[in-house]
């Protein structure tokens, strides 16, 4: 995400407060109307950014709300060209991946998308109702496809799935990051646009930001940017996976600055603050509390700390997720079973667009 | 279509003769390896237009081909604003003219596009390989967006859905009206790039253009223009359900010219012309027969001899489908079995494009 795109996207928040909810309210959460969903993108290892950017707060969710639906959704990452075999290999490993980190078929929902048909089907619906105006104005297309010389058309129009996505399952909480607001705001605006024209059917669904400091992880390389899977050096991120000695080697070469104490000041030092954030998010602590247990060590000693919070953290993550790997049958059975179970509630949801917009009797 | 659209598809059929093979080799349709497509939109009442466009070839295609499958394309039909109560009844008017103009359920397939969800999903993943600029540049896109202000992303975005509704079924013959051949040059297209990406699937689809006198029949009120569901003046067609007087009526107003003889020269006479035209259609004589007939008749008399010949071949249709309209429920149940047979074709292909984009092992 570029810097303007995120100015925007704070602005934007700032802005729409009533759009969200913040996280103190999760737990607020225990209705029986309340539905979560939430997508992850099968495109490799997960990191750091994914774990406290979402994974972390999905397991939260699914011990304090009663319908839970996390989905992989590989619809959206081919929107960009992949490698099929890589594509199949990485469902697998994001699904291996979400369980290790305590996502619990027993709890939550957890399926793929492509294997539910009124993803794409609702989509369409919703499309005809989207005006293209409406989707060329959303920043992360203006950011997407200013790089981009012949512009795929998945890249327009992933919003109007993710909006189906969301609304198929009727949810009423999503939890997303900052810059996904907008298209939240999409889905928020077809669901009233939907009802005032068909037939009240759809919730709203509000947002759920996670707005603690670990929401906005850096990359170890470059602070001023987002820690994210599309930046090309794997040393500017913590992959879920990584063993002990790569986490060690990434934290030392993550770049600080001239200074060597340890201070909270994530505008002025975002490079030691970023490890604060990280060391912050692996044991609970503030970044007060942090920075006070830190009294007396360099930068240089304090990365040493981080790293070892990062893998006793990690570690069993990292263990299960290679257990569950070498079982792909077992994988792909959880996806189908959490398939089956999502399909039946977004069935349920189609069947009765399809009398509203006219499509049967 | 406008003119300029009009006149862009003449050239585009003139230099593209190698996508289209003519009606005179329908008769070579008859190995088990071919197979019909073709999709007719639930927008009301078919009239002539229709009848000669589209139907009469399509019954006579279930004759000749071992596979055939018709859609009542309600998914396209929602790409404009619909009426859910007026859509909904469209769709069982139109599968009531179809079975009345002699298409039969134990050779075509006939069924409800919505009912077979395989469509919008393929259309997603063919839309995922769709650059903007080519849909941007189809001259239908270019004409529908032009008379409106605020562009639904449906008129963008459903040549993709076309291309989907042919791939899903492999199908390897299309009959389409000339100002489709660009929509289904994309889903050539699209059959190529999806083989030579991810392995052979989909078979090259070919066009059957109707390219006799009755293909392109005009309006009554306007002989310029296409005889159109779109014109508002509803004595600009004859509808295949019109009564012997409303027929009598709209002919006898047909605007011909100032000459008296019945000549024809569809160029300087569009008029008359479209009379002979129709007259053709519904006799199977060539203009020179039905000018040699018509001797010594005036434009006016001959119109009475048109109306009669409509009337003979139109009453048993009209007479059928008010019949069946009748019978809701048998002809939701046609549309139920044929969208079964529908699927069953439509899942086969599309599990084989889940693994071979990845999304399945």
């Amino acid at each position: 995400m570029n810097s303007k795109v995120f100015r925007l996207s704070k602005l934007f928040l700032k802005r729409n407060h009533h759009l969200c909810i913040s996280r103190n309210s999760l737990c607020n959460i225990s209705t029986s109307m309340e539905r979560v969903f939430s997508g992850i993108q099968p495109t490799g290892t997960l990191h750091l950014g994914n774990y406290f950017g979402a994974l972390k707060k999905w397991v939260e969710l699914q011990e304090t709300c009663g319908s839970v639906l996390y989905s992989i959704v590989d619809l959206h990452s081919i929107t960009l060209p992949q490698d099929p075999k890589i594509l199949h290999r990485n469902i697998l490993e994001v699904t291996a991946c979400l369980l290790a980190c305590g996502i619990n078929p027993q709890k939550s929902i957890l399926f793929q998308q492509s294997k539910v048909s009124q993803h794409a089907e609702l989509a369409w619906v919703l499309g005809c109702m989207t005006t293209m105006a409406r989707l060329g104005h959303l920043p992360q297309f203006k950011e997407k496809s200013a790089s981009v010389k012949d512009i795929p058309l998945g890249i327009f129009v992933y919003p109007v799935l993710q909006s189906a996505d969301i609304l198929v399952y009727k949810a009423t909480k999503v939890p997303v990051g900052e810059d996904q607001l907008q298209h939240l705001q999409l889905a928020q605006h077809l669901a009233k646009l939907f009802n005032s024209k068909y037939g009240k059917l759809f919730p709203h669904p509000k947002a759920l930001i996670n707005d603690d400091c670990t929401a906005r992880l850096r990359s170890l390389r470059d602070p001023t940017k987002k820690m994210s899977k599309s930046e090309p050096d794997p040393k500017s991120r913590i992959d879920l996976t990584d063993s002990e000695e790569v986490i060690l080697e990434k934290v030392k070469k993550a770049v600080t600055d001239f200074e060597s104490a340890v201070t909270w000041d994530p505008k002025n030092r975002p490079g030691v603050s970023n490890l604060i954030a990280i060391h912050c998010g692996m044991t609970g602590k503030t970044p007060e509390e942090i920075v006070q247990d830190a009294q007396g060590l360099d930068t240089g000693k304090y990365k040493l700390v981080v790293a070892d919070a990062i893998n006793k953290v990690l570690q069993p993550i990292r263990e299960e997720t290679m257990r569950l790997l070498k079982d792909p049958p077992f994988l792909e059975q959880i996806l189908e079973d959490g398939s089956m179970k999502a399909s039946s509630i977004a069935e349920d949801t189609w069947e009765s667009v399809r009398k509203l917009v006219g499509l049967s009797s």
